[in-house]
């Protein structure tokens, strides 16, 4: 196979940080864009969070990856050129693009506004469009269909902001889609990382009660002083485990080690939902017994669709609600990978690209 | 422990069928039930339905039974005698009972019609109540609280109408919460036996393509000719399910065998529901990678609330739906048994107690 001239096979030079193979180390590379089309925005990249499904892919840990692979799906920045067709943009613009880049366009998922189903989705980094790969936002300037674009509300700061088009979504919209957001309601949520403490600042915004539950106990004073939960539970700790039995109304499960959902299913009342957003890799032990008897359900939901995703922004810009983030220069992202690696960080990494991704 | 004295521990003699062991065998027996008080209504047993859990029941293999054991939970008859505060139902009205003769009646599953789910519920035949066991309706009458009395519209015959007091209610129910029920919608049915045979009748009554799926395509033809579905599929044809892959909105899974969960969840749409209404022993295996990417929901349901089922019975007279029955007179039951066990019933069994059961 004939090697990939990336500088020349788009007509617009882009530079950012690359993974050759799967030891998923991150170093500059030089590639190309496409030139701005008819119905889309071209734009600086300001910031780009760090999701964890950045690590996976770079490792090849789900065994799909091409290298070189850029990543990054949590971006933001300022319109720098928009196409002739395009009419919600203009340059200047504050926008977002989050995990997707394109779908169909024609299936019924996408004319639900369900694009994040849909089966021919273009994810924004590592996608086959025509023979050339997607590249994610650790690169300088992005281009993408207007559809796919997000809206950043101006009081909303550019860093705290990028993690919510990955992150924000993905707990927001089953939260939405499950009816877990009526204000009075009890929700739980499991893991307190970058989907975790996102799950705690919009439930909590929604009017909900929340309980933390965590496998360790030294996260109680966070989870509620400084995220403003309402109650902590270490799911090692029967006794508190087997007292808030039967008392939530659902459960956000962003835990994607393996793990046992049936101390979950105790803490859901009838009509109970545990959703799964994290993506444990073995499959779950789902006993009947509860789920009939308490005609509870065990659910899962990816990220959001486009529509879902800008409402969401509004939302986050209505209560102020961003992520919890440490903002790293792009020479800090391989040490980054290596403590987002044992969760070392509260709670999502942020890159500066505007100030520190040079040529 | 003292022995009960069956027959004078309440004020009303009354007779039926017991099991006295765990080897389930079934045979006749006296005893006694309460007078009849305020809020009673009081009726003389036409036909019992004969329930699989019924079967499980008295051969102890849930562990919780108590001896004798009188099964029968899809009861009906005709009203002898109703207290003084009753309002609803008088002498001579067609009357049913189900599953359950009282709850608490204060929780908030019981202020919510969800009876049914209510934790403190006394169900129609081994319940303990003030040290007295319940019995049910393998017997010549009942007395039963007017709040849990279906009554039974006049155009549906009483043997027919029975099983839908369990069978009936169990796959309605679920039809309903899980917005299963929109005309044009897709449903599978797993499981042609007392359950799915209903879920057929009812599905196709609220307007819904039906797709049978079974292991044996010795049922198609009954499915298909005599219960009116759509399509019919064999679980163990690759082929045939790859076809019907991503097609249904959910699917209503009537099997208690241990069985695999994730071939049905590639049958279902985005959004799509698997509802378990069977209860297999062992935990089922559920993979995270289709629940989340297509926001799929494993969702379980016992039977209806009071109020759903005298909505499920007034449903099934307008549409004059009953179960497939083969009625048996009370001697024969042991017999039938030994055949429910092996599915051999088309597709319930159901007990001329009016004109078998004598004292």
């Amino acid at each position: 196979m004939a090697s990939v001239d990336h500088k020349n096979e788009h007509p617009i030079a882009a530079y950012g940080y690359a993974s050759r193979d799967s030891s998923g180390h991150l170093s500059p590379f030089h590639f190309s864009r496409r030139a701005t089309g008819e119905t889309d925005v071209a734009f600086n990249i300001t910031y780009c969070g760090i999701c964890h499904s950045d690590l996976h892919y770079i490792k090849n840990e789900w065994g799909n990856a091409t290298y070189p692979a850029v990543p990054g799906h949590e971006i933001v920045g300022i319109v720098t050129e928009v196409g002739s067709k395009v009419t919600k943009y203009k340059v200047g613009d504050r926008v977002g693009v989050g995990c997707l880049v394109q779908s169909c366009r024609s299936c019924t998922n996408c004319a639900d506004n369900l694009e994040s189903y849909c089966p021919r989705y273009t994810v924004t980094f590592g996608s086959n469009v025509d023979g050339t790969m997607t590249y994610g936002g650790y690169s300088n300037f992005m281009v993408c269909d207007e559809h796919f674009i997000i809206s950043i509300p101006d009081n909303l700061p550019f860093d705290g902001t990028a993690p919510l088009l990955c992150a924000g979504i993905s707990v927001y919209s089953p939260l939405k889609y499950y009816g877990l957001d009526k204000p009075g309601m009890h929700v739980g949520v499991v893991g307190l990382g970058g989907l975790g403490h996102m799950a705690v600042k919009f439930a909590k915004a929604m009017g909900l009660r929340v309980t933390v539950i965590s496998t360790s106990p030294n996260k109680k004073a966070e989870a509620m002083d400084r995220l403003g939960a309402d109650d902590f539970l270490v799911s090692g700790d029967t006794e508190q485990m087997q007292g808030a039995m039967g008392t939530m109304d659902g459960i956000i499960d962003t835990v994607s080690a393996t793990h046992s959902i049936v101390p979950l299913l105790a803490l859901v009342k009838t009509n109970g939902k545990v959703v799964l957003v994290g993506l444990p890799e073995k499959p779950l032990e789902l006993p009947a017994f509860p789920v009939i008897m308490g005609r509870k359900l065990v659910g899962g939901s990816a990220s959001g669709g486009i529509k879902e995703t800008q409402e969401m922004m509004d939302f986050a810009a209505k209560h102020n609600i961003t992520a919890d983030i440490e903002v790293i220069p792009i020479d800090y992202v391989n040490t980054a990978m290596e403590r987002l690696l044992k969760s070392d960080v509260k709670y999502r990494f942020v890159i500066d690209i505007a100030n520190t991704l040079k040529p």
